[in-house]
């Protein structure tokens, strides 16, 4: 709920000590013309390897930007290793996703067309760039990645067997979802079926795939983006309860 | 995230057995104009007090629509006791919390400014036309009301003593949020601050108010409406818990 004033941006560069960081023509172009900022202006950068670093504009135009590297800010940290599969929906629903999901610290993040799946065309280059624009935004050292789309065929058949996939399961057959949770929150896959549900063929996969778990979450019917933000906010509260915790 | 394609219309008319009922011009103009219905059309009727009932449109034209009520499809059920209190943010966000709000079952709304609260001018026909409109496209059988902005003193002095107010405090003093919600789940309110925060002098308020109860919903920075989000689907998800679970 705070934000920071400082710029923060993801880089592919390397990040260490006296390191002069010399940014290429987009992300120039994005600081001087959209961020406004000028030679002198202190700026935060990650990469998702070497942790935050503190650093100052050397030099500005629309072309080059030159950052000198001062200080590392905090060390890197990983994001719990969670995966989140879900059915793309209309434009504005898809990046509140991506969005908050980032937020959540989600690792991976995996369109995947079902039956009823609204909208099959997914731009997966501008996801990205949403994932990055709110991991910059969040206080994230990592940006999510965000995997082509994969039918439920296809996603099932290569799912690694040791790690649950957590359905959120509409017809309400599925354990509360906390209850699922409190038995593991890390190395874990949520999936998200698409506005008007699953079709009885695909429940019926879904409920026969040895990696799968169906999970509720409550009595209310929920639209498929509010599902996502409420599983993954479900999964972090429950991960920050103390060990001794049942 | 199944979605009915049966009109649902929030009404304020009584609901009964072979009713007849006439609508006025703005909820014609509505269902001729924008939903389409014409004589012949089945429709799903609420009003947060007699369940929900199905009818059929018996007249349609753009100043008066006339239905005939069949049958009562659900009995009327409430909604938790829970209310949200937030501080507004840019119009498209707010929208968003109200949204998310109605669907997860929150039964009144309650915008507070604060400090640091970005906007200020808040348009209480808007947020309730919105509420309205979510709980039409939910399953809900009742609108959360939404109450004119108070200041946050405001809102602590008229605070009812017995209600616990759960603050989601960003400077992770509180108790994870979802070790709260295993206490209590209903009767008690949410305050969920602005971006930015809550100003020091507020969060010292906060601190020594008796119905305070400060939480933390894990160790990411989170948006204000994805913080709000976030901790209604706690909420319920820990109220669906079978009762013998701690």
């Amino acid at each position: 709920m705070s934000a920071t004033s400082v710029t923060r941006l993801y880089v592919s560069e390397p990040l260490g000590n006296a390191e002069v960081l010399k940014l290429g023509r987009d992300q120039s172009h994005y600081l001087v013309n959209v961020m406004r900022v000028a030679a002198g202006t202190s700026i935060l950068l990650f990469n998702g390897r070497d942790g935050e670093w503190q650093g100052t504009i050397a030099k500005a135009n629309k072309k080059a930007v030159e950052i000198s590297l001062a200080t590392q800010t905090r060390p890197q940290i990983s994001e719990p290793d969670v995966w989140l599969c879900f059915a793309p929906l209309k434009k504005d629903r898809t990046d509140f996703v991506i969005e908050k999901a980032t937020e959540l610290g989600i690792a991976r993040i995996q369109p995947v067309i079902t039956e009823r799946t609204q909208s099959t065309r997914v731009n997966v280059d501008r996801l990205a760039a949403t994932a990055r624009e709110a991991s910059e935004q969040s206080e994230r050292l990592s940006v999510p990645g965000v995997e082509q789309p994969v039918t439920l065929s296809e996603l099932l058949e290569s799912w690694p067997a040791d790690r649950p996939l957590i359905h959120l399961d509409e017809t309400g057959t599925g354990a509360p979802l906390a209850k699922v949770m409190m038995g593991r929150t890390d190395g874990i896959g949520f999936l998200i079926g698409p506005e008007g549900g699953f079709d009885p063929d695909e429940i019926n996969t879904l409920n026969n795939h040895p990696a799968t778990v169906a999970a509720d979450l409550g009595p209310r019917i929920l639209r498929a983006e509010t599902a996502c933000v409420a599983a993954l906010g479900v999964r972090q509260s429950i991960d920050d309860l103390p060990p001794q915790t049942p």
